[in-house]
This record gives C-alpha cells, structure tokens and sequence, in this order.
C-alpha cells in the first residue's frame, strides 16, 4: 500500500521508518527543499495548503494521513468525499484545529475541562476575564502549538491581549494548579479495535515538551484516561493514533488538548513499547490489526530543541537511543531526541539527568 | 557520517532503518534495477566487482560497509591501503570467504572444528573421503551460501563430485551429529569494546534458515561462546557485527563458519532487544559507543523464504512483527521474516507455530 503523508517532518520520517518494514511505500507533502521525511519516500514539494498538491498526492496513494495539524481540513474531507481513505478522520482534525470546539466536544463526552470562554472581541475578553479571574491562560482558539499564540495576562488590559494575540478568536482558559500533565496516546483501527499506551508524565518548558517519562506500572489514573480515550475515538469513528493531554488535579483528569496524530510525548514508544505509536498508526491507516503496546522497562524521553548533543555523548549514556532529525539547527526547533529505557525508575531518572546536562535546549 | 554500503537488499534496508535516527547517511552499491535497500538511501547501480564503483562509492563515504559476502576483497583492502575506513576489516572478509581457510583460522585460535580435508582435485576428494567416511559433507571453499555448493555424497565417486560442485577447491567435513546449532552475534566498536547477544538456536532447512530461538535466560553454552567471540574479533581486530555459527554436541561448541557482517540469525534482535544487530554494526563503523543488548522476553523469527504471507496474517498472530523486504517472490528467495516477543516459552512457541502454518517456504 501507498500511504500519503502530509508533512515530511521527524514525524514523517518515524512514520515511514515504521512503516516501510510492513511493506508500505510513502509520498510526503512538504514545502521545505530537504525535510527529513524525504529520507523514507518521495517527497513532494508544495505548500500544505495547495489543494492540487493534495489530490495529486491523494492520487497516487491509497490512503492519506498527516503528521501536521494546521491542514486545510475542508480539503481533507473533499478528498474523503471523493471516496479517497483519509485518516485520522478529518472531522478529528477540525475539532482539534479550533480549542472552543475541541472544549465544547470534551465536555458533551463527560470529560471535565477547565473552566472557560470564547472571546471574540475586546469586550468579551474583558468579560471572560471579569468572569475567570487574572489566573488564566488567554490562547488563540486556532493555530497555537508548541506554546505559541497563548499569553498568561499580567496587567495588561483586555485591549492590550487582544491585539498582540493577533486580533482573533480567543479561549481564555482558568489556570489549573496541576500535579502532573500527563497524556494518553492510543491507536483504533479500522475495525474499532482499540490499544493505549500507559500514561505519560509530560514536563513542559514554556510550553514546549522537555521530557516525559512512562513507568514500568500502571499509574492510578490510567483506567480514567483509556475510559475518555475510548470516548474519545469512538464518537470520532477515529482511524490511526491520537493524543489526549491532560492535566492532573487532585486525581482527576481535567482535558487539555488533543493532537489527532502521532505525537512527541509517544517518542519513547518506538524502543520501549511492543509496537511503537508510529508502527500502530500505520497499522491502523492500512487496515492491518493492531500491536501491543505494553511496555515493561521504565522509559523517559529527552527533546532536544534549538540544541542538539553529539551522538557520541548521548550514546555514551547507558540506556540511551538516540534520534537525530536531520535539520538545521535553530533556536526554538525540535532537532533530535533520545529514549531511555531502563530496569529502574533510578535508572531512568538517572539517564535523563545526565541526558539534561547535555545542550540540549535553546528556545530563543 | 555518510555509510557506503556493498548490498542493497534485506540486510542493508535493515542497517538504514537503523542507522538515519543516529543522524546517518547511506549510499547503496548494487547490480539489481530496483533493490529494497534504495528505500533508505542512494542507490548507485553497478556490479560489486567493480572497482570503479567500489571506489566511487567510498569516494561520496566516510566509510564503506558490506551487507554481502561475495565482494573483491583486494578491491576493499585496496582502498583501506588508500586510507579509506573499510570496516568490517577486508581480511575478516578474506578469512570467511574461505571454508579451509576459515577452519584453520579458528583452530589456531584453539576452537574446535568438525574433521575436515582440503582437496583441489580428484585424488585428494577421494584421500578425504577414505580419511573422513561416508558421514561428510563436501562443500565448495569459496562462494557457497543457504547451502549451495555443497553435497552430502551418498554413492557417488569422487570424480562425480568433484565434477558436479565446479571442478573448484573444496572443503571435505565430516558431519557432526550436533543437538543444536547455535549462532553468537556480537559487535566489537574501534575501541575494542564487546557486546554480544544470547545465543540463538537455529533450524535450517536444505541449508537456509527457517527459524531461530533465542531465550529469556542464558544458554548454557553462552559463557564457551562469547569467549570463542572475543578471540575471534581480537585476531582479526575486528570493527562492526559479526556472527559464529556453531554445532553444539555433548555440550562442546564446534564451529561450522563464521559471517562477517549482521546475520540472518540475529533479525530477532530489532525488536527483541535492547539494541539491535544492525544499530550496533552502524555504531561500530562510525566510531560510536555501543549499546546494550539483552533481551528480556522469549523472541523468535520465522523466514519467508520463496512465498510470503500477508501482514494481516502475520500480525493477526499475537506478540508478531513482520518484515516485508519489497522483492518479488521467487522460489527460494528470502523476501521477509517475522519476530515474536513474548512473557514465556510457550507463548513464543505458539506463536512460531502458528506462523509456520502460513505459506512461508518454498525452496524450488
């Protein structure tokens, strides 16, 4: 089977280095001269937002994916209804390209969110604020990622925020005072058929991902989290793997967001889980059963953005895998990571110390 | 660090996979129009004797790699002599290409070998037949693999034999009436630095593998085996993965050959261990450090060799990987393989089983 991707990024290429001992062949949609993806298929340069670029890359694929979330969905779904096999189900991408909607959809599924308000002015913004308090995060409701396109108000008037977040739709979201963040990553397939990964404790550093770390047992939350994965993906009718990110409040899980793709807090799945998330996402695209996803080693995950460490000091690391992007490197970029998979919750913590002490970030 | 690898098929599909999330580049030397190894790097299409191509393959590397026996081996040493890296070393190569030469190398190293003879014509083919018996196996020296070039005699006279394996040196061995054959697969770095996988039980059908068994727990012969290893890669000092096979009998390893590059045998170790045969080949060559290799589930690995069942009935089978290679069957071709990872014995077992029921084998 051909299978499309839209976007050649590190995701891209970890979906075709799954993908390709399965038999499968990729194209990949990517503006860049030289994404990495290019390195597992034929790379075709065009703008994500090219409708042509799409159909002719629907074309000769039997079926299309991403690994990119700020993708025209409604030229998704014009292919979908063209009778082309796109999956994740684009509707799955609509919901979660706008943080209103995807807040509204939690919560017709039960799953507690925090609490929340749609500005789409300067006078609503005043309101929401008037109504959440000053402990709020106010976020673009489209386009944000990675941290960007979200301010936490420190005195500045509604007036202020709503111009320097661009003048747009607006989610103010109350501040939850979290425990942990943590996210659930899963596959369903075609079929229905559904597998999770255990739960990952994600740390942030302004806003962007610096580790994560998945035990050897089972986290106490990890019942609740499969419970709202399953609603989730079934009221989606969702095909390929999906990330639900969650902050934990006094045992409960509160609904962050969800990435209806692949996802960089499932990274260490590839050598610490039976089957990867990327192996499982093509699994499920091409209609093939799932794999297990147990994992019974103690894993963490280390990014490395905007600095990336010699594989020779990574690798000197026992426990260490290693995974060079094959980008530039720049401040703010995410260009490697590596997993550690150990006997020990000290084992692991000790590897991503020493994994920390590396260069391995620079935002700015 | 851009690799050159002689070989596209299988074997070097499998070091790219392995080898691009360490941050390296490969270059693929091959005669065929379309081998699966173009998937993960330059294909340059020439034939493997040639020295124009051999050195303009080094010329765009760093360093250059086999994944295929039958290479010139003055061409290789050739360019090492020009300060070019060839690893693994050329004589390693030279020794293995030789059964008589192999088995003189490995008994000056003070480890058995079956009874065997050297014979270059008629004469000698039948002094060794009087010296060694019925119970042999006479084999071409050079250029046999998955038992071509060899016959097991049973009435034919010397002359007969010697006309029907080419009128070529030949290496006569007495058979041993082993209760397993067992291959050691290990990687030695440019530091000398040692790992070493369990021992692998091995069945070989007609000369090809058909399945390989590696445990949870130590093979009793382990300790006897990683020694052999050591002085096997110390001898010749020796960069990258290599593998031993072995006769076990009455708890004594003799040797049966050795192959100078990443094994069939050791196809398990992708997802059955922590670091497989091919990541550790790839650090080995570009000079980084190795990682750790043990396994702690019950893995196996079946051959499709001469037909191929469908991913969906490979991974139907619980705790199975598969392994589509993208060549065209034929009969007697190897075009993939599937691992089982599983908690027991049984369960590894039964999953073995259950592929072998697939169409998986046709030799002719």
């Amino acid at each position: 089977m051909r299978i499309g991707i839209v976007g050649a990024g590190q995701l891209g290429r970890m979906l075709g280095l799954s993908g390709l001992p399965l038999g499968q062949t990729f194209s990949l949609l990517d503006p860049s001269a030289a994404p990495c993806g290019r390195q597992i298929g034929r790379h075709i340069r065009a703008d994500f937002h090219s409708i042509k670029a799409l159909t002719a890359l629907a074309q000769e694929c039997d079926v299309t994916t991403f690994e990119f979330e700020n993708v025209d969905t409604s030229a998704l779904q014009a292919l979908a209804d063209a009778g082309h096999q796109v999956f994740p189900p684009p509707v799955a991408l609509a919901t979660a390209q706008d943080r209103c909607q995807e807040k509204k959809f939690f919560r017709e599924l039960g799953i507690q969110v925090a609490d929340w308000r749609a500005a789409s002015n300067e006078a609503e913004l005043r309101q929401a604020l008037t109504d959440l308090g000053d402990d709020v995060f106010v976020k673009t409701a489209r386009l944000g990622y990675d941290g960007k396109g979200q301010r936490r108000p420190s005195g500045e008037t509604a007036a202020e925020l709503f111009r320097v977040l661009g003048s747009v739709e607006l989610c103010v979201e109350r501040r939850v005072p979290f425990d942990e963040e943590l996210s659930i990553i899963g596959t369903r397939s075609l079929t229905g058929e559904l597998r999770t990964w255990r739960l990952c404790r994600n740390e942030h550093r302004q806003g962007v991902l610096y580790q994560s770390r998945v035990d050897a047992v089972e986290h106490p939350l990890q019942s609740q989290a499969d419970e709202y994965f399953r609603r989730v993906t079934d009221a989606l009718d969702y095909v390929g793997t999906l990330t639900i990110e969650f902050f934990a409040c006094a045992n409960q899980l509160i609904a962050n967001e969800m990435a209806p793709r692949v996802h960089n807090s499932g990274h260490w799945s590839i050598e610490g889980a039976s089957t990867s998330q990327f192996e499982n996402h093509v699994r499920a695209i091409a209609g093939l059963p799932l794999g297990a996803t147990e994992n019974n080693q103690w894993c963490g995950m280390q990014n490395f953005v905007g600095a990336l460490p010699s594989a020779r000091a990574v690798l000197q690391i026992p426990n260490c895998h290693f995974h060079h992007y094959d980008k530039t490197v720049r401040p703010g970029r995410k260009v490697g990571h590596a997993t550690v998979t150990a006997k020990s919750r000290d084992e692991r913590d000790s590897a991503l110390e020493a994994l920390a002490a590396l260069p391995v970030w620079e935002l700015t």
